[in-house]
This record gives C-alpha cells, sequence and structure tokens, in this order.
C-alpha cells in the first residue's frame, strides 16, 4: 500500500513535534507538507519552528508554507508559554533555521496541494483551523477533493482544557472550526475525549531519552518543560498525549472508538470554543440541522496507542 | 430526628408529580409549601396542578403559592405538551381544584418562610429557577438562613437533554441559574450526570399500577403519556428519574457521589442553558473565580434509589 500523502497543519509545540517526528518516522505516511499557525505560539515562531524541525530530520525536501497569524474573527488570544515554553521547544533556544518556507501562503498551499492530487491528500490539522477554513474559502472544491480531515482538537463529552468548557485549538479560533466542521468533508476528530485518556507516564517518556536517534533525543530535550505543566497545571505525573494520537489514527484507526454526530462550535459566552455534538438526537435542533456527522473519537485502546508512538523512535 | 423541612418549587408535570408524592409519603420530609413556575407547563396550569394534587393527597393543609410566569430575561420558551401532556398530567384532565394559592407570590413566599425558620428550611427546585433567584433579589438576606438548595437541573459532564448543551430546567432561565449557583448558599445540583443513569423499566413501573395507593394509582394513570415520550424520542423502554431523584437525594445523600465545583451558566450561543463547572481546575478563569462551589450529583446507586422511591408506595 502507497504511503498516505498528509499534510499536517501546526503549531510547534512540543506535542507536535512529537507528532511530526512520528509522521516523519511512519512509512505508513508521507508528509508532503507542513503549514504553519498561531497557537502554542506565534505563527513566526511556528514557521521558523517547521523548518528547523525539518532540518533535524534530515528532510529540508518537505515544504513548509507559513500561515495566518490572526483567527478569522478576533485576534489571536496569545501563545502558551507556560506549557510549550517562550519558543514552543520547551525553552532549548534553537537557532535559527537555514531554510525558508515557501512563498505560498500556507491556505493557498493546502488549496493546491489538494486539488494537484484529488481525492489522495489527507489534512491533519494540529492547532488552530484558520488555514484549513481559510483553503475553503479559497478553493471551495477542495471539500470535494480532499480525501479526509484528521483533525488533534475539541472536545464532545470531555471538559476543555484552555477553558473549563473549550480544547485549546478549537478556543483559539471557534468561527474557523464551525466552517471546517459544517464543510461536507470527511472529518475525524481525535480530541480531549481520548487524549485526556493517552497519559504516556515518565516510564513511556523514558523511552525518548534511552533512544539513540536523534529525533527521540530532541524530545527527550523538549520533555522537562512540558512535564513540568503537567505537574504544575494538573497534578499529572506524565503527560497527555495531544497530537500524536492523530497520527496514531492515521496509521491504526482500529486503536480508537468513533461515533457519528453533528457538531456547532460555540462562538459565545463563557462556552465559546466548545464542539457541541447532538448526540444520538432523532429530532435536531435548527443549529444542527443539514450539518454532515464528523467522525468523532469517543474511546481508545490506550497502551496500544502508546506502544504505536514509541515504536517508531528508529 | 425531625422531619426536614422544605419548599418544593414546581412545574408539575409528571415526574414533578411523582417528587411530590415521594416526598409526602416520605417521613424524612416535611413539606411546608409548593411554589409554582412555568416549565413543563405555564405557571397557571402548574399552580392548578399542584392545588389538586393536594387535593388528591388528602394534604390541603400545606399551602401553594403562586410564582411568575416570565423568566427573568426574554419570554418563556414555552411548555412540551408531548412529555408531560396538554395539561401536564399526562392528558388526565383532572377537574379544576376546589382550593386556592395563597395570596403571596411564591418569591415572597420564600423569602418570608425561609426567614421564619433561620436554617431549617431547604429548597426543593424541580422546575427553572426563576422564583429561587426573585426570591434571593427580594430578600438577600435568605442565602444565609436557608438550611440549603437541593435542586433538580443542569448537567456537569452530561450531554443537555432541551438542547445538545442545555437540560431543560436551566434551559428554560440560564439568568436565574446563574444567580442561584453564585448566591452563596449550599447548592446540591441533581441532574442529568445521575438522572438520565436512573432509568424506571416497565417492571419497576409496573409497581405502581398494582399498589393500591391513590397517589401510587394518579401515577400509573399518568405514566403512558410519559413513557410514549421516552419510546419517541429516546428510543427508551421506561423513563428517566428526574424530578424524585432530588427527593431521593434529601432522604439518603449517600445514593450518591458528589463533586465539589464552581459553575457558571451559559447565557448566549447554541450552548445556552449549559451549566459549565470549573472541574479540578487549580487556576481558575475569571467567570469561575469567587464564585462557591456546587455540590454535583456525578453517579448514582441506580438500584437502591429506585428501591427507595418505590418503597414510599403506602
Amino acid at each position: 500500500m502507497a504511503a498516505r500523502k498528509i499534510i499536517i497543519d501546526t503549531d510547534p509545540g512540543i506535542d507536535d513535534t512529537m507528532a511530526i517526528f512520528f509522521a516523519l518516522s511512519s512509512p505508513e505516511l508521507d508528509v508532503v507538507g507542513l503549514t504553519t499557525i498561531f497557537g502554542n505560539v506565534h505563527t513566526d515562531v511556528a514557521t521558523a519552528n517547521a523548518l528547523r524541525l525539518l532540518e533535524i530530520a534530515g528532510r529540508t525536501d518537505i515544504p513548509v508554507a507559513k500561515g495566518t497569524d490572526q483567527p478569522l474573527a478576533g485576534p489571536f488570544g496569545g501563545p502558551v508559554p507556560y506549557v510549550h515554553g517562550e519558543d514552543g521547544q520547551g525553552n532549548l533556544h534553537l537557532p535559527p533555521p537555514n531554510t525558508q518556507a515557501v512563498a505560498e501562503p500556507a491556505a493557498q498551499f493546502i488549496a493546491e496541494q489538494v486539488m494537484t492530487f484529488p481525492g489522495e491528500i489527507t489534512l491533519v490539522p494540529i492547532g488552530p483551523l484558520t488555514n484549513i477554513a481559510l483553503a475553503l474559502r479559497l478553493e471551495p472544491r477542495i471539500a470535494d477533493n480532499v480525501r479526509e480531515v484528521v483533525l488533534m482538537g475539541g472536545n464532545a463529552l470531555a471538559p476543555g482544557n484552555a477553558t473549563p468548557a473549550a480544547e485549546a485549538n478549537i478556543h483559539n479560533d471557534p468561527e474557523a472550526a464551525d466552517v471546517v466542521f459544517g464543510a461536507g468533508w470527511e472529518v475525524t476528530m481525535v480530541g480531549l475525549d481520548v487524549t485526556h485518556k493517552i497519559v504516556m507516564r515518565p516510564d513511556h517518556l523514558a523511552a525518548y531519552s534511552t533512544a539513540s536517534h536523534p529525533l527521540a533525543q530532541h524530545i527527550a530535550r523538549m520533555l522537562p518543560c512540558y512535564r513540568n505543566f503537567y505537574a504544575d497545571y494538573h497534578d499529572l505525573t506524565g503527560i497527555f498525549t495531544h497530537d500524536p494520537s492523530a497520527m496514531a489514527y492515521l496509521i491504526d484507526p482500529t486503536l480508537f472508538k468513533t461515533a457519528q454526530w453533528p457538531v456547532r462550535v460555540e462562538t459565545q459566552g463563557v462556552g465559546r470554543g466548545k464542539t457541541w455534538p447532538a448526540v444520538n438526537d432523532k429530532r435536531l435542533l435548527p443549529p444542527w440541522q443539514n450539518r454532515p456527522p464528523l467522525n468523532i473519537c469517543v474511546d481508545v485502546d490506550v497502551e496500544r496507542t502508546i506502544r504505536l508512538i514509541l515504536s517508531r523512535l528508529g
């Protein structure tokens, strides 16, 4: 079977980095581009990080396209240095990249790639969905020409993390998420319902520091910052495994249990950014009518998923 | 031990009727009044039903105080005849009551009772919280003079029932609920997190029709309407046991597992009426800061709860 062509839309980010390196180390996946977005860091920093990570991986053949630096509506709420470090790399302060992003902005790159390879490209957004919504506005035909969209974000039945209501990626651009969830393409949501179950404990994480592979070594150097956040904010010994879980779904969807529900995204009030599924509703209220069902990960085989992620350390 | 003085604020309603009759049949509870509210029916109908139910129970010594017919903000969304019947009594179309409500409106009655028996009155709202919020505005000292508030309503971690987001009682007046949840008194929330687990099946419900007690017989006559709703809308054989569960909590709180979280109520957007707990948050965001923790029922011993409810059929 040919490797699946994916574009990772990302705001690296420690778990983004884990996800990107996991994808690059997986023969099932063919990373045809990274597109960058604000979220864990500003878009400028995300772009520099994406380029630098591809240099570390020896994959400067993969293009990086820089995305927008603001959500569809309203200003970006700002990065989260207490989670991912000031540099999004656990305060490793990497040297600047020697390579450059392509000339096309991310939305245009996404649209062009999808239309060049109709039915072949899977979009894998692991940050806010602004670039994906912009790509839909730029070239609506991508909805019919993408293979599918598998994203890390949202929370169907679980509480939020950015707020009590909302998951961070969706909270950073709820309007964009509502566009993406209503576009009629196949969307799989790998959200907090599963990622808050996938806790990599210290004994799991030790595999990164003991592996000799340079990508594993880079992850090991970033992890203390990330682990401190989970210890301080969540009383958690270990980490929630957000972004790598989207890649795990791509490689082996049987790891996950899914449900099919239409989703609206809250854009107002204290719940702004909450993804609202209509759960088993026989009579949909108007906001959910004519909305396509999303494929929502609601449960996961935790140990198998972690084993899959760790198996690709080279 | 003396019976606990309670005021039931209610919109009867089939499960309200079950709850009222359950309370009247329980020596642990001393029902000092019923106050009425819109919700399952309009307030006029709720008031007539409350009076009629006390006549059926031979308890016309208990005063009924009529409540407001509109939420704090915006108009009442309307009754739900497909759930409780046009008359709120499963379309039994009872004769009008021979008794009358007291002169005081519900909010005044609540305030007076609480201040007359400081530390003794437990408020048990099993409908929208408008009267309770109005009573707080009328006489703020009730917050310090009530024994506690035990309400049926809300959903902490479970999906809604009026909408995918919101439970019906809170959805009918989110602004009032946000006032009540922020008042600083002890509030226990018996919501969908537990009531959607307490399914009375046909074999449970048969106890009402086989019991000779007139209150049980009245419930048995109402139930076909209620069961049809659950069959049609929820594919459920049986009923969710909403309002009686609040009385079960009062009689035996050990039936329930609780968590203590501050709660804000969504007043905007598609999530209007959703109760948002800050779940295990070490750093509260501004909307949840300085909000008292509610006591939220998150799990329940289903069979013991149903046995308790059915044990009081007389």
